[in-house]
């Protein structure tokens, strides 16, 4: 079987819903390489270029893709081998009423800083940043309600999540028939939080292999992230307390799925080891994961 | 000079005030030795011991030291060279009314895990966890206002940051002649985000050495911590927003200090590199830092 290349140029979305159509279909096991366009499709290319507010449509996923056999209540594992960033430069920007200090009479709204690849690195003025690619919106179709891309939920969307980059295992829940996988928002280089409102935002190339988890033995109400050290659940929520909260709740049941204890027993551990992480503070809903390293937790969807 | 120890037993605070009274003077430069009792000042010794509220006095603090030559405007540097935990155990607790997950109705407030200590490991009923012991409490005098000894403010306070660790320096602003240096509070092991509202508390005895850096060409106006592989803000406010602007705004200033930068450069670089970090979200004020990789850092308080 031929590899499959799934692009942004024929396959687009900007809303995650409930009643995505297929663009591609994935064989269970299938290793496929998706193409995405910058998150501001090429309107940015020079410094002098500026965003002068957030388009109705940003954050561009490629897909969706339907996977054979995924199911409600299944889970998608998205196994991210590789991010080749496929531009010559990419561009980092704040826009107005956007962004952690959206309000700092001292910062510019809109401004631009285009940043130069060179090798393995970003040209940010006379710094230089290691590539480091992060996809930055990833999910399946939700349960009940539509989500546009710039939103993060249970559904993953715009997650803005470091992790999710290359030789980690991404999780999700299966809400649709064939889950419905979309992703694009990629950055050459993101800080954790995304403060600015962006990272190197960056056309890309990703390599991933799709497996369904049928009937999994742990549930999954929301995103999860397998890296070479952690499992790290992901939340998204409109504070980052809240966001906390529902991460560390989900943390608590993987530690439950593993250890012979109750939940508060789950809670004072996960109190001891790892901990909250943040995602990003800027899009419409904030996101928070919670770490656990691997030691203390069996793989919820290893064979039984 | 023979080293000096300065004991809970016969010094400690529950509350940083503009006003405090030295207990101890430290020469600028002197290593001394901090005994810290844990949090609960030991009334935790079995898992039926209770915490039905949390006492009016708590997180007692080590000291107040007065550092030699200290004056409002310079700067308290504290080498945390080495954390000895002084007891065979340590506890994890739940208490009503605190902590992440307070309002869960499945999870017992108050509840006691006494956890063991065996070698370099912390023993969480049949799981190891090894010892990364955690300053919790320390700070200085503050400018103006008191804090309890369970607050995070500016003078640093009930920061429960892990960074707080032996191998790591940490920063603070002076604010009064002498700077009070007290510390407490310490934890064989915790998570960030110390979300049960407690980590492993344990009584400690901490090494340090003090210096002053006066008259720096960077003003300081919350702690810094600077470990083996970065430099981190650290700031706490009433929500991990707004604690999150502060530390963001705090690390852009340095970045502006070491390269030439308007400020929205800088903002636009704190979004690609290092990021956001929770240190904790249970106490009345929540704390977030803002790490920044070394190589893109020149030392705020080296030399000129």
């Amino acid at each position: 079987m031929s590899r499959t290349t799934v692009s942004y140029t024929d396959d687009r979305i900007y809303e995650f819903t409930p009643a995505l159509e297929p663009a591609d279909t994935a064989a269970d096991g299938e290793s496929l390489t998706v193409e995405t366009v910058d998150s501001l499709e090429g309107a940015i290319q020079k410094d002098t270029d500026r965003l002068q507010s957030i388009p109705d449509e940003v954050n561009a996923a490629t897909g969706p893709i339907a996977v054979a056999g995924a199911t409600p209540g299944d889970v998608l594992r998205v196994d991210i081998e590789a991010i080749r960033v496929t531009e010559d430069r990419g561009r980092v920007v704040t826009a107005p009423a956007f962004g952690l200090q959206q309000d700092a009479a001292d910062i510019e709204h809109p401004f631009t800083r285009m940043t130069p690849i060179d090798g393995d690195s970003v040209e940010f003025g006379d710094v230089s940043v290691p590539i480091q690619p992060v996809i930055g919106t990833i999910g399946v179709a939700p349960a009940t309600d539509s989500y546009s891309t710039l939103v993060p939920h249970d559904h993953g969307g715009n997650l803005d999540t470091t992790d999710m980059t290359a030789g980690t295992t991404a999780y999700f829940p299966v809400f649709q028939d064939g889950a419905m996988l979309a992703m694009g928002d990629a950055k050459a280089a993101m800080a954790d939080g995304e403060m600015c409102g962006t990272g190197v935002e960056i056309g890309t190339e990703i390599d991933v292999t799709l497996d369904v988890v049928s009937d999994p033995t742990v549930s999954l109400d929301r995103p999860l992230v397998e890296t070479d050290s952690a499992w790290k659940t992901i939340a998204s929520a409109e504070t980052m307390e809240i966001a906390a909260t529902l991460a560390n709740r989900d943390l608590m049941a993987l530690l439950e799925a593993t250890h012979d204890w109750e939940t508060t027993e789950a809670y004072l551990f996960s109190s001891l080891v790892g901990g909250l992480e943040i995602s990003q503070v800027v899009d419409p809903l904030v996101t928070v994961r919670n770490a656990v390293p691997k030691e203390y937790l069996d793989d919820p969807f290893g064979a039984a």
